[in-house]
């Protein structure tokens, strides 16, 4: 696949040019000609022999950028001047702050949010201990926590590099979920460290996103915060990717018309989202699943199984099935690929039962490529936002947390997943529905909320959702 | 001191009266016979027979509130509806929110703030780890952390009793300095835990604010948190007292015209605030001091001498003085109280030196009626708002954090802190001061930035406040 021009490598270039005719569509060629995409051209100040112009576009890469750049500083006459990063400028001072949702004007202001009357809040919250959940940002707040050990597919880059991308959650469960998240980025990746770090800072929030937390010790983790802690912990790399997968693959079975319970499901990938899926898929229903790593298939007589592993070996591969992954997708109805790029050709896939499905997710990369695939399988998706049926985080966790929250759950069950997954499948109707469409947009406005409701009901929560009023402060 | 009715203990209380001449007036006057403050009056419904009428009005204490509503149920054609209080509608559902900087609106905005766009700010840190302070919410957050076991004059509630406070403390940080600041309520009281749980959140923040621990946990918390880190760790209820206390006691000292190197202080207290007032006034140059506590002057013969107990002994009271609070405060110059209502009487404050000076910081019931201590003292002051002259935290610790974020300090020393509060002192002209004006509002608009600036510089910060420009973002 070629790469095309993102948004996400776009400068912004101050050039000074010579007024008069043809100069800004002139730039606007030789960008385009340079391979560039110019997304915005603006004269930024006017004179009688020179203008200022500010030219925005979209470059392959960084190197692009960088091509586009000296493009347009070899037109003749123009002079360049400072060229700016338009993603860096975004995270210029970071991308969240806090607030303070009341003004502070006045003592009185501060006499009631501080001392002394903040006291008496905390008495009461001492004499009825629920009323955390009431009169602090516990009610709304979750840490997004990570150790930085598996970040994005850039691996263990450590904390302090990993905050963008965790600032860059916080800020989604806000838009989408109304949620106040705050990151935090811890400077250990030992176990029992992480465990103790997260059962320590735990009474300050209503729920526990854990992010970018290697295989095998993601498991371990949350196992014991699980245990450990009254309120839900959820591992988004494990079931964030599970729940998106299986509405995923719940739309895609409506587009070939086959059934979830006798497909037969051929995963790649053996890391905390392939085992997350592969449990989410079984409790969907699934019967016959496959899973292969890069030693090939996993199976019950194979070395070195161990934790997780050891799991999936005697909970998959029925018939016992050994070999490559290969030779496994032959006559499969689904693969789900998890793991890295090329693992498949559009061969393998034309080895594939009839109307066969395709998730290759691996980012930004695909196990195999997408228009290949295409040939030959019925149904396609990535990970990839420039292609057909993204499969995206985005669309669960924000309504999964808020679900939790409105329930006030203490735990998240497979119940509740299973839950989000179908409605977030349900978002696409009959009349939507369609090889390319398999799942709806994250700027859809009813995925999250219909998610979210989902969840609660699932965590036992109210039927409509809570809302807080001025009868809970009677005197 | 007779307690007054506090806008703290403010309710509004919904009634349905007869329309017609005269019932709002004679509400007022039932609140005021009562012994309240009528605050608001809103008619918030009317009709031809009957109004809908709002009634605020502020309490001494929750059970005077309670009879201020009787009392106006009990006017004849009054029927009470539902009775707010205003301290808790202000803490419904929390104080604080976390906010996106930036909209998320379109794809283009997600694969900047999010994938794939984020992963070029992450490389850009493991590159240029410094860069964490350019491109995160680092540079301008800090944690307010506490374990829940000295909060305000409560004792040990516990870490999520504590949380409408650290959530206040936030809001401050906020209003007065800018700073993002998220509470950490821990839930652990072990100094080992403590100390390993802020280290290991310490990379996302710039700073740590250490919050209502009880001594002497707090010391060693502290002490080790500061050999540990590479930010600044500040335990508010030690040297934001002690910023405080030695700005206004500059200020005094020009009032009664002596010189901080030959006046005798008496200190009542040797918990956490006692122990900082004490090391920061000796770096400010004071030569005479001795402090007791509950079990008389501290002095080098006492036993039990443990830890700061230990480095007080050894440190103050060089004439090696014994006895009680009562026959140390003879002749003194200062006396400064952070420890129990009531220990001095205004005939011990009539036994001080002449041109005395009494700061009785209990709260909130101070060591000596300021009424009587001022019959005797030039300069009085009390922690409490209802008097001149309040000792206020506040009035130091957004100021210094803000400065030792803008300076990226590593640390914070007591260069800072002696900064800090000459420069809250030099708030007040030589035209303002007097004795009962001896330390600004915090709602002037000078306190915070000046406090600011002093401990910038202090910590070898630029000359000017720093400003991210997009000039960092060049390619």
């Amino acid at each position: 696949m070629g790469a095309v021009p993102s948004v996400s490598y776009s400068i912004t270039v101050r050039l000074q040019v010579p007024a008069g005719g043809g100069m800004v569509s002139h730039l606007a060629t030789v960008v385009e000609r340079a391979g560039g995409l110019v997304t915005a051209l603006d004269v930024t100040a006017s004179g009688h022999e020179r203008l200022q112009i500010d030219v925005t576009c979209a470059a392959r890469d960084t190197d692009h950028a960088e091509r586009l750049a000296q493009a347009m500083a070899a037109v003749p006459g123009v002079a360049i001047g400072k060229v700016s990063d338009r993603t860096f400028l975004m995270h210029l001072g970071g991308k969240i702050e806090m607030n303070s949702k009341h003004p502070i004007r006045t003592r009185d202001d501060l006499s009631m949010i501080y001392t002394p009357g903040v006291a008496r809040v905390c008495l009461a919250i001492v004499k009825n201990p629920e009323d955390v959940r009431r009169l602090t940002v516990k009610r709304n707040s979750i840490a997004v926590i990570t150790d930085g050990s598996a970040v994005l597919g850039l691996g263990n880059i450590g904390p302090q590099a990993a905050l963008p991308v965790m600032e860059g959650k916080a800020a989604l469960f806000k838009r989408f979920a109304g949620i106040d998240a705050w990151p935090l980025c811890l400077d250990t990746q030992d176990v029992d460290e992480i465990v103790a770090v997260v059962k320590a800072v735990a009474p300050g929030f209503a729920g526990i996103n854990l992010e970018d937390i290697s295989a095998p010790r993601c498991f371990e983790v949350e196992r014991r915060l699980r245990e450990l802690l009254d309120i839900p912990v959820f591992h988004d790399d494990q079931h964030g990717t599970a729940i998106v997968v299986l509405a995923a693959l719940y739309n895609a079975l409506r587009v070939v018309d086959k059934d979830i319970e006798t497909v037969r499901i051929v995963m790649s990938g053996a890391g905390a989202a392939g085992t997350a899926i592969i449990k989410l898929l079984m409790a969907a229903g699934v019967q016959h699943v496959v899973v292969a790593d890069i030693d090939g298939v996993v199976h019950r007589g194979r070395d070195g199984l161990t934790g997780e592993l050891a799991w999936l070996a005697h909970n998959t591969n029925h018939p016992g099935f050994t070999g490559s992954l290969k030779n496994a997708v032959i006559g499969a109805d689904v693969f789900i690929g998890v793991s890295a790029p090329g693992v498949l050709s559009g061969d393998d896939v034309a080895k594939m039962a009839d109307r066969a499905i395709v998730f290759a997710l691996a980012n930004p990369e695909p196990e195999v490529d997408p228009a290949e695939a295409l040939e030959h399988a019925e149904v396609v998706a990535t990970g990839r936002s420039d292609f057909p049926n993204q499969i995206n985080n985005v669309l669960a966790f924000p309504g999964v947390f808020r679900g939790l929250l409105d329930a006030q759950s203490a735990e998240i069950t497979s119940t509740m997943l299973l839950a989000a997954a179908r409605a977030l499948a349900s978002i696409v109707t009959d009349g939507e529905l369609n090889a390319t469409y398999i799942i709806p947009s994250v700027f859809n406005p009813d995925v999250h909320q219909t998610v979210a409701t989902a969840v609660r009901r699932a965590a036992g929560g109210p039927h409509d959702r809570p809302r807080l009023g001025d009868d809970d402060v009677s005197v």
